[in-house]
Formats: C-alpha cells, sequence, structure tokens
C-alpha cells in the first residue's frame, strides 16, 4: 500500500504542528510505503516572499528529520524537485471541468478570508490531483478540510481514464483523521498561528518557557484545590506525560494547602516538554550544522520520486498523444 | 528582434490555411530571430484523439518544412518537448487574477460553441503567456482574435514582475495581421474546414482537381462574357498568377464567343496551383520517406529551445523562491 501526504512549510514548527500533522505524518512510515512531500508549489498560491519561502522549506524538511523521518523508509522530497508533476497538471485541466474546481470549499473559503482569487489557487486541486496521481497512491490521509479535494482527484482522475479509455490512475482513497486530537494553544482555543495562541517546539529555553508562562488560567491561588480537567495547563500536559505522571500532577490539583500554584504547574509541563523533546532538539542542531546532508536526503527522495514520476509520464504522454 | 509563433495543429493544409497563416509565419524568419513551436499542448484542450493529434503534430511538421521554414534560420519546435513551459504556466498562474481569465473572448466563445469549460481551456491564455513570456519574445504575430491574450500576456508579466520587484519579464508585443487576404473557398465565403469549402494543397492530383470542380460560379455558358472580379475562380487565381498571368485569364473571361467556360477557367485555376506547390511536394514526399530526419530537425530545435528555457526557468525558481 502506498501512502502519499504533503505538507506545506507554513512557518515554525509548534506544539499544534507536532501533535496535530507530524506525528500522524511520522507514524505513517511505519504503515506502508509512504511519500512524504514539502509543497512548495503550492505554496506559492499565497504569495509567499521568495526568502520567506526557501527558509520554510529547509526548516520544515530539517524539523520532520529532526523529528523522526528516516529516509530509509519515507521517500521524502521537495514538490518543485519534480517538475513533471506540472506538466501532469496541465493534462489533467484538460480533463477537468471548470465548473468542479468552482465548487470547492478550500477556494471560497480562501477567497472569502481575502486571499485574492489567483488561477494557482483556483487549479490548487488539479496540482494536488496530480501529486496524487503522479506516484499512484492508495491512501491519502487528510483533514476533513481537504475531503472535498479527494474527491475532485477521483472525478479527475475517472475523466480521464474515460476520455482515454484506459484505466492510466486508480482511485485514491482519503483517510480522515476523525479522532485529530485538539491541541489547546496557551488560550485554550486550538493551538494555531492565526490566534497567537502557539507555543514553538525549537528555540531558545527561556523564550519558550516564556511562551508557557502566558498559558491562561483561572485566578486560584497556591493554596486552593484545582480542577485538572478544566485546565489548560493539564490538558496539554497529558501530551507529554505517562498515565501516572498525569495522576501524580492530578493529586497535586486537587489537593490544598500545599503550596502549589499554575506557576509550578507550568513548570513541570515545561520541564516535561523540554525532556519530551531533547533528542529531536539534539538531532535539529545537529542538521542544522549539516544543511548538505539535509539536501542531500531531499535529493535522494527526489530521484525515488522522479523515477515514479517518469514512468507515470511516459504513460500519460502516450496516451493523451504527445510525442 | 525575436519573433515568437506558435501553430495549432489543426489537419490537412488547405489553401486558405497556406496564404492566411502559413506563408506569412514562413516570411517572418528573414524579419528576426524566428521561434516557431507545433502547440500540442494547447491541442489538448480540446481534447483530440491521442492518434489524431500525433499525426496532426507530425504532418504540420513536414509541412511546413515543405513549405520554406529554414531550420537554419527558425528555431522550429514541439511545445511538449520543452516541459519546463508547463512549470512557468503553474507559477504564473499564482500571479494571474481568475478575473482576468473570466474576461477572455476566445473561453467565452469556445464555450459558447459547445466546447466543456474545462480547465485547460479556461487556462490557455496562462500557458500562451508562459510560451511567449519563457523565450523573451519582441514580436507576437497573431491575428485579431488573439490580441486580448497578448493584453494578459502582459498584465500576467507586470504582475508578476511587480510581486517580485524584478524586471523578469519584458513586454511583448502583438503584431496583428489587420489586411489577412480573404482566401475564398470553393463557395466563396473564407475558405475553412468548418465551412467545408476547402481545397487541399498535398494529395492526389485527380482528387484535388475533383476540389476545383467544385468551386461554384454563376450560370453563364461558354460562349458569354463573364465578370473575373466577382468570380470566386479567378479570385483564386490571383493568388498564384502575376500580374500578366492575371491580365491574359480577365482577357478570357470577358471576350464572347470563344468558347471559354468555367471548366476552362477552373482547369487554368488547377494547373497554376499544381505547379505552384510542385517543388513544395516534391520536398513533401522527400521528408515524408525520411520522418527520421524531420525528427531530427524538431529535436535540434527543442534543444535550441530549451537552453533559453532552463536560462528564464532559473532565474524565475530564484526570485518566486523555489531551490
Amino acid at each position: 500500500m502506498r501512502i502519499l501526504s504533503g505538507i506545506q512549510p507554513s512557518g515554525t514548527l509548534h506544539i499544534g504542528n507536532y501533535f496535530g500533522a507530524m506525528k500522524p505524518a511520522i507514524e505513517l512510515q511505519e504503515k506502508g510505503e509512504t511519500f512524504l512531500f514539502i509543497a512548495d508549489y503550492h505554496s506559492l498560491t499565497t504569495q509567499p516572499d521568495a526568502k520567506d519561502l526557501r527558509e520554510r522549506v529547509l526548516n520544515v524538511a530539517v524539523d520532520f528529520l529532526a523529528c523522526g523521518i528516516d529516509p530509509e523508509k519515507t521517500v521524502f522530497f521537495r514538490q518543485s524537485d519534480i517538475p513533471e508533476v506540472t506538466e501532469l497538471t496541465w493534462i489533467l485541466s484538460t480533463s477537468t471541468s471548470t465548473g468542479l474546481l468552482e465548487r470547492c470549499h478550500s477556494y471560497k473559503d480562501k477567497v472569502a478570508n481575502g486571499f485574492t482569487p489567483n488561477n494557482g489557487l483556483f487549479s490548487y486541486p488539479v496540482l494536488m490531483a496530480s501529486d496524487i496521481l503522479m506516484y499512484h497512491a492508495d491512501l491519502v490521509p487528510v483533514g476533513k478540510d481537504q475531503k472535498q479535494h479527494l474527491e475532485v482527484t477521483r472525478d479527475i482522475a475517472k475523466s480521464f481514464n474515460f476520455r482515454y479509455k484506459k484505466e492510466v490512475f486508480k482511485m485514491p482513497k482519503e483517510q480522515i483523521q476523525e479522532h485529530v486530537a485538539l491541541i489547546p494553544g496557551t488560550d485554550g482555543q486550538k493551538m494555531s498561528k492565526s490566534y497567537n495562541n502557539t507555543i514553538e517546539i525549537f528555540g531558545g529555553k527561556k523564550a519558550i518557557r516564556k511562551k508557557f508562562m502566558k498559558i491562561e488560567t483561572d485566578s486560584k491561588g497556591i493554596e486552593e484545590a484545582k480542577d485538572p480537567d478544566n485546565c489548560n495547563i493539564f490538558n496539554l500536559y497529558k501530551f507529554f506525560a505517562t498515565a501516572e505522571e498525569q495522576a501524580e500532577l492530578a493529586a497535586k490539583y486537587r489537593a490544598e494547602n500545599i503550596g502549589f500554584g499554575y506557576g509550578h504547574a507550568k513548570q513541570e509541563l515545561f520541564e516535561k516538554m523540554w525532556d519530551y523533546f531533547a533528542p529531536m532538539r539534539e538531532k535539529r542542531e545537529e542538521l542544522l550544522h549539516n544543511l548538505d546532508y539535509v539536501e542531500s536526503i531531499l535529493q535522494k527522495g527526489a530521484e525515488r520520486a522522479r523515477f515514479e514520476a517518469e514512468k507515470t509520464m511516459e504513460t500519460v504522454r502516450k496516451v493523451v498523444g504527445l510525442r
């Protein structure tokens, strides 16, 4: 079974990204033959600054490798290292009705949210279909908001196969991550850059501790009993601590007159998190001092992906009547 | 000055194509550095049969070479041999507002004429802009109906240059062929496949003579005086004959009682046309027996075009933030 995931290089890694998207993506490599790519062509649709984009791509590569992507298990590559995907996008676009694209929520939402409705944004699902169909993926793990794009992918594949009377593309299935844990930000809402409530994973110890200290709580004093189940600190603690450790901390929450305040809870959470990511932090430092190695991993991934892409394009070009 | 033309591989060459499009395109090679490509990626937007498309591409290559394209003077190539153009199309699409494309007459016309509104048809002007901007063309000779697409090309180039604060693309100018001679078909309307009134240039002598015999005339008998200026036969004769020869034929038209009927005029026209295309017919036969040579010409053209394309893409990728 081949599993394909694309990730947008969207900025500094925070706890929400990690548990919501990165960790599940990394775990896929134990479940099948995994292709994971950094979707820089897609990123262009939101018109980033060039320098910024390049940095984010490198960062996300470093972060994924630091956090556990094993290049022996996962074909890890940069989307734009396989420009064949844009050729397939053009070819598929001639089998894609504009009506299909006009009905995509994601496009409508982005436009409603103030993005300039550029043709790249409009054609976004065709490039996505091209990524998926190029590598003949069986399974594409996506969030609920991307379900429609998988439907569009199958529509495009069907319409291409029908038009050329040949089963060139297989139908990919989505795997909807229904039970994504909600990772609370410092204000208790879903942790997200757009809410300005994130806690970054990598960076100076002082700056990161400071973020923890900003977690919002009620105003209970250090001698009062507290409710762990409705506390943002405790909810985050669950992601890092064993059941035993959680029970221990919960007991301190519920006790009275032990001189345990939210400040202490934050410190415990911070230390737990700091230790949790310690091996990844170390790996990351190594990688940052060896960017040539990171690039060589991406190049090896690209080579493997290109091998697949060339096979697909040979068939496609023949089937549509190009040389 | 660099001149760029694209031609759609649209079928069997007829007299109307030749004088209306092919001859002017061939003459360009005396006027500047000419790039001429067979637009097979664009052809996909009207969903041709694959075998048919491949044959048409080869045919148009043979025809152009037979009729005078000099590969030493013209960079003559197949669009899809430079897939970089689809990568540039994707990148430009992120700088192209969808509103701009929605306003294109050509798209609206095609949809009104019953073409499925596919995303390739919608994005047609972006691929065209990509062709033009890729090779930094100064001048693009087009029919009036394509004027808007050149405006769109400039809009896209401007918006890209503005967004990335760099004059990556120069502004191409269109050269509108205002005074394209109207080449009458067998019924006197503009010669066009869609009117089913064409006279093909290459083919069996008998079949082609038969087409000439179908030219519509009034019913004047062989002894009556006739009006050359309002005769479809005479109007076609003008394209092949010298002024002297035209005057001679006109005299026969105007004379009475000389036993000269429309059948004779058709025969004279046919012979003139047959002689006119004789060297091209001969060249074409040669080429058809040496298709490897034709392919090698296209490959040489592609090599030259790719050299330009790679330079452009190196700049573009750098400017937008790809590796």
